[in-house]
Order: structure tokens, then sequence, then C-alpha cells
């Protein structure tokens, strides 16, 4: 049986990342991993004349380059899965409208990275597809514009706030012809401690990580010797510390281990990046631009990766309510003999 | 292999709808198919202080009537798939964290209803589930505040608009334990033939209606001849007009099999009906609330329910975009020696 104890998919056929593309802005390409990278937009509108016309650009360009290097063109991909945070998926769907694919739209805030990677792997695991793009973006400018203030208003945020990234990030799955392999998913439930303030959002999303981090040790039978890295997807420095803290306290040290994409994208010392990046791109570029460029290195062969998303909205907060946090996370391994 | 052709998934162990439920508001309690549904409730804030909460509360009832029905509980249940119309999914989630499962976020506009059975079916017939819930929801006074005016300010609306549906459809799917089968699915397209205007939703998606079906047709090899009913989920009776003529030109007679749930919903008399029902739950009520009752009685074997999505956003409208469409279908199938 492919469920493997509550919440956890483990594909018997191990599906592959073909490819993976990220292209991000200016800021991302400035940061500490900005070499890895495929595509760097120095302009905020990509060449189009709007923030949301520029997002989608990225997402276009995230899957056009997956296939390219995998060799393939539209035609050979059966089905493209993504998300973004715009309302009504407007980036995904005007993307897909583009690709001229087979098209599921999927939401789940910044964990929707690691829901898109973990459907497309068991689309192709139970023969339901070839090939599939899992694609995931996000952009600043559209989020300021659509969750918080008019840009030029200038407004001020605290410490605990987060940098919503620039990008885009694609993830090419098929059955064979890569090393990089989808070994299990585990599926999130929503856990929600509280926390009523949007600028807390690593706080509100740590005990989600945790949750699902613990559930799949749980349904596998795995620990944290079993990775090299547990890469949470957008906790930021005040989250992943929380997280951290609760892992020790249900008995997993995670020590030098684990690690946040949020973190790890900007320097500290980056104009507005406050407690780290966020945002449907940042752990998909993370992952997809730095973190298997590392396993085909060899530094790291086995990967755990949680995307954690807040499933709030404006009308939500307005209205009072503390924020339903996910997380589903993704087992990547590199096979030994083609490493 | 499961998938056929391009676009279609056959489901080999012909997953079963082991119970189906559907909750709507007054409106569509009044109309042709009100018996058929399990709970109309004559409150628009279903006894909370707020539409959203009023819509949430819709699918938690929905969710827990087909547990009920079942006989199966929340532990019972391995995952809930679910989405809705509001920004950020927050009906979905918010329900999602109340039923304390495993949850995936969906969004494909009106077409989420058939793209939540659809993935229900996958996992269930692949093993990666037992059980699995797919709802979706809408309410037509959150639709309103989000998509469009104040319901204080009484804007006037053209004869080609829609009415949101307020209501909420699930489908609990096992493997085995009914005699609804579900078969196939097909897996749309994004289709935009450049409509722009947004009261006129059933002309836009009327294409991608059409664009699936015969996609479908072409997958499986069959024809209009092998299903009793051919069902669209909203085009209206402008919409559904105009799909009909697009299906005669590709040699497809539809004759009067071919329907649509926003126009079977509500009397053409009923108060500001417009052209028919839309939203979310308008497919998911009428298919779970009154074409499987028809089903279970004998009077339809096969259905093919097409349900169609209008993947839009107010920031897309006022940018001048045109209004990029999809539609996904499922077809369902009555066991011919347990009927």
């Amino acid at each position: 049986m492919p469920l493997v104890g509550k919440q956890t998919w483990r594909f018997p056929s191990t599906p592959r990342i073909l490819s993976a593309a990220s292209v991000v802005g200016n800021k991302e390409g400035q940061g500490p991993l900005g070499n890895d990278f495929d595509i760097v937009h120095k302009d905020p509108y990509v060449g189009t004349d709007s923030w949301e016309k520029a997002e989608r650009k990225l997402t276009e360009e995230a899957c056009e380059e997956a296939m390219r290097k995998a060799g393939l063109k539209s035609q050979d991909i059966d089905l493209v899965i993504a998300g973004d945070l715009l309302n009504q998926l407007i980036t995904s769907s005007f993307a897909a409208r583009t690709l001229a694919m087979p098209f599921l739209g999927i939401f789940g805030a910044c964990s929707t990275s690691m829901q898109g990677l973990a459907l497309a792997a068991l689309l192709v695991d139970s023969g339901f597809a070839h090939k599939v793009i899992a694609a995931t973006s996000s952009h600043n400018s559209t989020a300021e514009r659509q969750f918080r203030f008019p840009t030029e208003y200038g407004g001020q945020k605290p410490p605990t706030a987060h940098c919503t990234v620039t990008g885009s990030g694609a993830a090419l799955i098929g059955k064979n012809g890569s090393a990089l392999k989808i070994t299990h998913a585990t599926i999130g439930k929503v856990i929600d401690l509280g926390v009523k303030n949007p600028w807390e959002m690593g706080a509100a999303m740590a005990p989600a990580a945790v949750d699902t981090i613990t559930a799949h040790f749980r349904d596998t039978g795995r620990t944290l010797d079993d990775y090299d890295l547990i890469l949470t997807g957008d906790l930021g420095r005040v989250g992943h510390s929380i997280a951290k803290q609760l892992l020790e306290q249900q008995g997993h040290q995670a020590g030098d281990k684990f690690h946040d994409c949020g973190v790890l994208i900007y320097y500290p010392d980056q104009e507005e990046v406050f407690s780290g990046g966020s945002g449907c791109a940042c752990c998909a570029v993370v992952t997809y631009g730095h973190i298997l460029k590392r396993m085909e290195r060899g530094e790291l062969k086995r990967v755990l990766v949680t995307a954690t998303g807040a499933l709030l909205s404006p009308t939500s907060t307005q209205q009072g309510e503390s924020i339903p946090c996910i997380a589903h996370t993704v087992a990547i391994e590199m096979e030994d003999d083609m490493r």
C-alpha cells in the first residue's frame, strides 16, 4: 500500500526530478544563493507593464527553462500543477493558458510548492501521467499590493515580518532519466495555535512544520539520522528558532541539519528582509536552484523539504480570525550509483 | 496505463462514491431541486455572525453529513480535498481546521468540484488513500462582497449575469461499498477566446466545456451514445446554448441529453437568477444532491459531469485581461447488478 501510516505517501517507483528551474528578481540574485539561480531579473516588471504580468512571466520562464533543460517541449508534458498567492490564482491560470497543457490549480499559500511536487510525484508514480511540471511563484510587489499597503505609502514593518520572494521555481517530474528520486511525501493537517498577528507568520507556521515533520517520522519510521538536511519553507529567523525548540521538545535534536529557505535566501543585512523570505517562490527557488545542485554535487544525499503555508486572507484577519497553517513535506534522495 | 490519450485518467479499480451530501441556502431550497438537498438553510448567516463563517459552516456540514451517511468518522478519512471562490481559499482552509484531516487546497473556480472529485478518485484508485472527501462551496453574499458590489448598493445586473449558489457539496470516495463508480476523469486545458466582460461568463466558459468534453470523447473513444446525460457545471442559459451549438458544429448532436446545473438549480422566474446559477457549489450540489439520486433510482446509468471555471480575478479584469476558462469532467456510472 503506497499510503504509509496516516498521512504519508510512499512512491514505490520513486519518480525522478528530470530537471528544475529557478527564476528570481534582483534582490534574490544579490543574496547568498544568487549564483545558483538560472535567471535573475534586474527589472521588477520583467519587461512587462504590470507586476502581475511580471509574475506570470516568471512562471512561464521557469516552466520553459525546466523543459529546455530536460530537452522536452510543451507537447511532451501531460500536466502542469501550479499555484501562487494572487487572488483566484491568476498567475498560474494565465501562465497555464500560455503553456497550453492540462492544468490543475492548487493553493496552500507558501506550502504550495511541496503540495505540487507531491501531487506530481503521485501522478507519475501511479501512471496517470508520464511527465508533470510543478510550479509556484510569488512577486514582492504583487503581494504587497494585494495583502498589505500601496508600495508608495512606505508602510513600516516589524522585524518579525517577512519579505515576499520575487521568483518562480518549477520541477519537471518523470519516471526515469535522473538520479534525483522522490521517495515520500507527507500531507499536512491544518494547525492553528491561535496566532492572530499577520506580521508573526513564522511563529504561526512553526507548529504546522513540526507537526508534519514528526508525522513523517512516525509514518515512515525514519528519524533525523536518515536525513542530511531538514529544510523548512519560509519560517524565517523567528519561526525557525521556534520550530527548532518544538522539535527538540519532541526529542528531535535537529542541530545544524535544520535550515530554512527564508533564512538562506537573503543576507541578514540586505535591505528590508526582516525575519527572512516568504511567498510561494521561496521554498521552490531555494530547493530547485540551490539544494538540488548541492545534491548533484554529492554534498547531500537525503533531504526532507517541508514547505509551510499560512492560510489567512485579509478578510479573515479583518474579521479577527487566527491564522490556520499547514505544511507539506517531500523526501528527495540522490541515487547512489549515479552520484 | 491509466493515462488514456492525452488528458484522460481511466480508473482501473473504479473508485466508488460511498456517500454524498448537499447543503444549500433558501433560494436553492425553493428551486426545482429543493427536495433533493440534504439540508436547506433559511438563514443566510447559518447561525453565525458573518457570511464567511456561514459559508465555512456549509462546507463543514456537507462533509459531516457525507461521513454520517457512510457511517464513518473523521479519523476514518485520509484526506480532504477542498476549494472555494474566496481569496486564499479561506472557506476550505478554515473548514479543514475543524475537520482535522490532512488537507489539499485546490482552485479551479467553478470547475473545482470535478477537479476535486477527479483527484479523490485518483488517490483511492492508486492506493494513496482509502477514503477521501472532495468538497466545494460558495455563498452568494461572500461572492457578491468579494467580486462585485456591496449588497446594500443594489447594483443592477444584465440578463447574462449569473447568481452565485449558496451551498456546499461533498462526496466521500472509497474503494468499494457502493454501486456508484467513477470510471474516468478528463483534465482540461485553459481556453480563452478573448471574452473580457465578467458579466458574460457563460459565453466565456462554453468553449472550455466543449474542449474538455470532445477531448474526453477523443481520448476514450466514447461518444454521446455512451452517456445518458452530459451535464455542465454552470454555463447558464446563455452559455449552455452556445456550448450546444459548438458541440453540434463538431458533430455531436447532444439533443435533450445535454443539461447544465446552473439552469437546473433555479426556476427561470425565481428572483434575480438571471442566466442561471454559478459558484463552486453549483455543480457540486446539483450532482451530489440531484443527479446521484436519479442514478440510484435507475433513471440514469452513465453520466458525464463537466464542471466549468472562469479563472478571472477582479485585478485581471481591471487590468483589461480576457477570461481564461477551464473545464474538468468526471464520468460516473451506476453498476448494473446493484441498480
